[in-house]
């Protein structure tokens, strides 16, 4: 297996993803946030880039079985459903729904991916259900959401994390790029902790905005046991709308 | 201290680093050979960021006591004196003279550096002279050459490797971007012996060159105890010319 991760987004070559499949990561907090919706019974979710998109996109979809999510500079957007808080999106509140989302970095990742042959959305809470269902693919490029196109911390350590798993799964070698070999080392020293997390960028920015909480649950490896798969801008548990 | 590291030159905003001390790092092999060339005696290295920039530099500047250097995809530019492999810039050869040098990614961030306050120049054959040369600024930028624009691994071992001796031999709290604590972690597992260099995606290029050879100097941690200072786009130990 060819193991591709990529930091930051301008680092992708789009075009070279369509023989791969795509692992997208954004541990704080789309990524997280996806997991957690579909696991509660959300029926999709609709990743768009822009706030104005997802209002439009939701109003094509029918307004009385869709919900606005996502953030602007970390906050709730005025007049949408919910936030980006993976505890906000509970089965009383999700199940049956359907998402539409707008965050700042993790849906333009997803938007990225979407050339690649199969797109799989990745946190910590899905890391083992994610590393199976790779195990046997031939390239893999795994895409850090990054804050900003600058890297983000957490999320190589969900990529070398993710990476640990498949190679000690695996069978057979595994080339990996420079990338991966950097995840894999950062992962032997660090896990996911609330210290670890708090101390990150994306992690004291939500601090800042009273988000603190959050870190909690995106800290929490293997709480879910999904694969959520993007096919046709439609994210799901089955890969079908 | 505030240390912000950075892994590829996309994710720096030249803007910002006016009021930090940058330290440009591109192990393999720009400024390991910039630093080979001034401690065997330079007396300044001129980066172009082409070669055709490369040449008219030496043509005004005289080319009797000028070298020119460089590569392109690796090997030596035709018609230049001297290529990029650190080990041919010895005292018998460089002493005395002015070296115009064009490189892939380590002249585009020396390029890109040179808004900052302070530049200097940093390789594993160097880390301690530049970890001692930074202890008392407040605010240090590392910029990872990177290898066209992206993540190189060992560009990030070096600057982890820098972040560590900074942190550990300083006194009082740093401050560290996502980054820096990366590169810190990577630094704690992975030192830069042969089998580690053979690895990286730079490295396996240069054996493919037939050029593997390079990295076991490129791998010398404190070879030289030399700080390369750049100052309008000249390079020597002086920080003058």
């Amino acid at each position: 297996m060819r193991i591709d991760v990529h930091f930051t987004l301008p680092e992708v070559d789009s075009a070279a993803l369509a023989e791969s499949t795509t692992v997208v990561i954004d541990v704080l907090r789309a990524t997280t946030t996806i997991v957690e919706a579909l696991a509660n019974g959300a029926r999709g979710v609709y990743p768009t880039t822009s706030a104005g998109d997802a209002a439009r996109l939701a109003a094509s979809l029918g307004r009385e079985d869709t919900l606005l999510c996502g953030e602007q500079k970390g906050l709730k957007v005025d007049g949408f459903d919910l936030g980006n808080s993976p505890a906000e999106f509970v089965e009383e509140i999700v199940a049956g729904k359907k998402l539409v989302m707008s965050t700042s970095n993790g849906t333009r990742a997803l938007s990225l991916a979407a050339e690649a042959q199969r797109v799989l959305v990745c946190a910590f809470t899905n890391l083992g259900a994610v590393a199976r269902a790779v195990a046997s693919d031939e390239v893999l490029t795994v895409l850090c959401a990054g804050r900003a196109d600058q890297f983000a911390v957490d999320d190589a350590l969900c990529a070398g994390h993710l990476v640990n798993r498949i190679v000690e799964d695996g069978e057979g070698l595994c080339e990996l790029n420079d990338a991966a070999r950097a995840a894999r080392a950062l992962a032997k020293g660090l896990s996911p902790d609330r210290a670890f997390l708090d101390g990150t960028t994306a992690g004291r920015a939500l601090a800042e905005l009273g988000l603190a909480d959050d870190l909690d649950l995106c800290g929490e490896v293997d709480r879910h046991d999904v694969v959520p798969v993007m096919l046709d801008q439609a994210i799901t548990l089955s890969g079908a709308r």
